[in-house]
Formats: C-alpha cells, structure tokens, sequence
C-alpha cells in the first residue's frame, strides 16, 4: 500500500494497519506459532486466503521471514524478523489498555503486571525466547 | 463489532483496529482538534461518511464524547474519554516503532526522545495538556 502520510503512525497503519496483520504479529510473538496450519488454527478463524496475503505483505515489509522447515524441506516456516520483534512494545500496550477496560480478556496477570511494572525486562526475555 | 476472541489484542483490534479510528484518536491526541471539519482536514483524506461512522463508533465504546460547542450551540466539539486518552502509550510505540524502521517520517525529534527515554512524564505531560 502507498504512503498516505508523513505521520510515523499513519505510516504504522499503513503496514499492518488491519486486523489480521496484528494477531499474526501475536501468534509468532507469544504463541511460539511457526506453519500456516497453526497460525490458522487461532480462536479468531482466519481464513486461508486471507492469512496468504498477509504473510505475504508481512514477508515483503520486512517483518517476518519464510524459510524452509529444516526437519521438513516440503514445509515453511515463519519467523519475526528483528523489524517485526520490534513491534513488541505496541502489542504490550494493546494488552495493558485492553485489561483495564475489558477485564474479561485473559492475558496473564503476572505477565500483565511485568508489561505495567518490569517492561524492559520482560521485552528482554520475550527477545530471548524468540531468538532460542 | 462483536468480539472474535478473550485475546486482549483481539479485543484492541476489535475496537479500533482499522486506519482510520486510530488517526482520529492522533488527531484528538496531538494535533487539538475538536471539531468534525478538523478532523476531515488531515492530510490524509478522511471520506465524510468514514469519518462519521468511525467517530459514531469511538464514542459507541466509550473512547470519544461529543459535547455542544459553548461558543458555537449548533455545533459539536469531540474530545478524548479517559479511555480514549489511555491509549497514548500505543500511539507512542507505535511511533518509536515507525521512526527507527521508516525514518522519513516526520515526528518531532525531541518528542521521540522523550517517548524513548522519559516516556512516563511525556504521557503526563500530553494528558495534562489535553486537560487544560
């Protein structure tokens, strides 16, 4: 999609400005999510076409990378790229503003209380995860 | 929107998880503006109707409230809710974000340092003004 904008948040939109785009970001980052068939086996029911096109964008901003399954050459697999990891801080803040608003969602408490009050720890540790 | 899911990112996106919501919530953010020809205004080009139903939205879950101009009775003025006003520290990832990974766009240098490096009083400082 073009550039609507200058605005650094407009330019955010741009990329992953829909729904779909973010909870992809969400099953990679939190969910340990690698195949297609498990990024489509999520709550929310994305379809597959859908789920296409936007690993397809991901992949071409940059912020997830398909490779091949090293277990399975017939497979991919998908993976966040430093550019997409980067996102973390945003989601963390989706995840506080949405528990004091919509208490009934159901992120962890004591994850809640490090992204409140231990937050450069825990993108440290998030990082680490990811990176093992 | 219905929800899709418990996931409090689900929930976010659920909400305001399309462009246009977001750039309402910036402009009521940073940019003080009230009114609906202020809005329309930005650079980039809200749809009369979008910008309508996006606004009818925000103030349907709570973020947005639109008051009677006390200079002006014929006309409406819509400012941040609480709700509304906490989901500045998304819209400042989502800017420190932008800035490193497409540096042509134009946030205000110090402004991004404060939002890296002394987040917590920059968040104060913002609602502060938005209270005056």
């Amino acid at each position: 999609m073009s550039r609507r904008s200058d605005c650094p948040i407009s330019n955010f939109l741009d990329i992953v400005g829909d729904k779909w785009s973010l909870l992809v970001l969400r099953d990679l980052m939190f969910f340990g999510k690698h195949s297609f068939s498990e990024l489509q086996g999520s709550e929310e029911k994305v379809a597959t076409n859908i789920l296409s096109s936007r690993l397809e964008n991901l992949e071409k901003e940059g912020l997830v990378q398909k490779q091949v399954n090293p277990s399975d050459k017939r497979k991919k697999v998908y993976s966040l790229t430093s550019k997409g990891k980067d996102m973390l801080p945003i989601l963390l803040e989706m995840m506080v503003w949405s528990s004091k608003y919509a208490p009934e969602t159901n992120a962890p408490k004591d994850f809640l209380d490090r992204a409140i009050n231990d937050r450069e720890r825990l993108i440290n540790d998030v990082f680490k995860r990811l990176d093992d």
